[in-house]
């Protein structure tokens, strides 16, 4: 048996058994793998961390898209950075009253290998809902129309989504959002990036009345717990909010409260 | 650098930098390690299975006490089965109204080890409402006085601890318990040990009124997110408890109701 290993900055490694590589390319932005695992169904890599695995990928993708959408009362307008798996699109297409969702995915190439080797990620992008702009995140948003929410489906704060943790970024999205609007960003592991993770939620503050991180669990991430920020002027993501009237997986208003409980843990 | 590597059974394999090995000894029971880790503090490890680190271990032993012991309104009598290395006991004496805690631990050489080595979870082996029983779990159960709550502090369900996961062991919890009593077990991974929690889970709705399963984050076990099962005739565990009146650094309501949530993910 063969197994991946990754390792996350000489403080943790984690392997699991694979049957065959499927996709080995190198874009001009990042080496793209796809793993058939024994366990977990097939795994996307990029640069050699685990994005996610078929069996693992729905908290991940409900939470980012869920709670955020869930803390605004209707939201129409949705601008989705990074994730060109299509996860976090697939998600957020389910609440009936979106109207446009625009994914804003700097790699093309990670989007063709998801809509061959992905399907079930996939799906959400051949929705005719759907925008799929392949450029640059920080100039895409700059020239959006207001959004009611932004979703950040960025890589890890180390590496090339550094920009994306930056007081300019977030900045960025502030003025690219409706004044009732709410955002939600990956912020990175709690247990090795807790730096980072204070760091974004203390620029988030400066800018937003709300800020609140939470938590979930991803089994095929260092630690297999993660962590995501929501915040907002309008919308305390802290209120609990209805059950969602479309089908879910993991996310439920009981964990949406949850998730938020014990963030500084 | 070195590195320790734990492999659950050919299915996942992960792997932490560690400073130095402090104990490695052989029980009549089991082989018994301790890790000075480089960024966990000390790690207990069983039979090349990670117990616990001294920085994770708060939520495993907070829940697995505090859930049941909040459920119940007014717990005194409470049993350990396992744990000898002490954090569930050390929880369970937080309670103020607990007058006496049994601690059956069959191996006397990880209570010494953790006396030795793990003074932050032996804490409460020296509490004077405390008794320690080195003893055969299935035996000493059936010489109890009734309890008001039951803590199975095992291993997993594979190996040496298999025997208590079985229906004879769930009955004879059910018969050293008061008729209000309630139990609590760590079940094991819902990722790698899915049958065997879903058998536990069947067993003990044969014998109990109330059964919930409930998920929490460890850190260092395989997956990163744990399982756990509480179980009553009369109280259930699902209904909310009041906040705890004693310090905890993760254990809260939102987080109780939040954990048994999505138990079948």
């Amino acid at each position: 048996m063969e197994w991946f290993t990754e390792e996350l900055s000489g403080q943790w490694r984690q392997s699991l058994p694979i049957l065959s590589k499927l996709v080995d390319q190198k874009s001009p932005f990042q080496h793209i793998e796809v793993y058939e695992t024994r366990d977990f169904g097939r795994m996307l890599v990029l640069d050699g961390k685990v994005q996610c695995t078929e069996r693992d990928e729905a908290p991940y993708h409900e939470m980012l898209a869920h709670v955020p959408m869930l803390t605004h009362p209707a939201p129409k307008e949705v601008l989705v950075v990074g994730g060109g798996d299509g996860g976090t699109v697939r998600e957020a297409l389910k609440h009936p009253g979106v109207e446009r969702v625009t994914l804003v995915e700097i790699d093309e190439q990670v989007i063709e290998v998801s809509r061959r080797w992905l399907p079930g990620l996939a799906q959400g992008l051949s929705d005719s809902r759907l925008r799929i702009l392949t450029q640059d995140a920080a100039e895409a948003i700059r020239t959006q129309s207001p959004q009611d929410v932004i979703l950040v489906d960025s890589s890890d704060p180390e590496g090339p989504s550094e920009v994306l943790f930056t007081p300019r970024f977030f900045q960025s999205l502030k003025n690219a959002l409706k004044p009732d609007g709410v955002i939600a960003l990956q912020a990175g592991s709690p247990f090795f990036y807790p730096r980072q993770i204070a760091d974004a939620r203390g620029q988030l503050e400066k800018i937003f009345r709300y800020v609140r991180p939470y938590l979930l669990p991803v089994l095929t991430y260092p630690g297999g717990t993660w962590c995501m920020i929501a915040a907002s002027d309008s919308h305390d993501p802290l209120r609990v909010p209805a059950r969602p009237n479309f089908p879910v997986r993991y996310y439920c208003p009981e964990i949406h409260q949850g998730s938020m409980a014990r963030s500084e843990f």
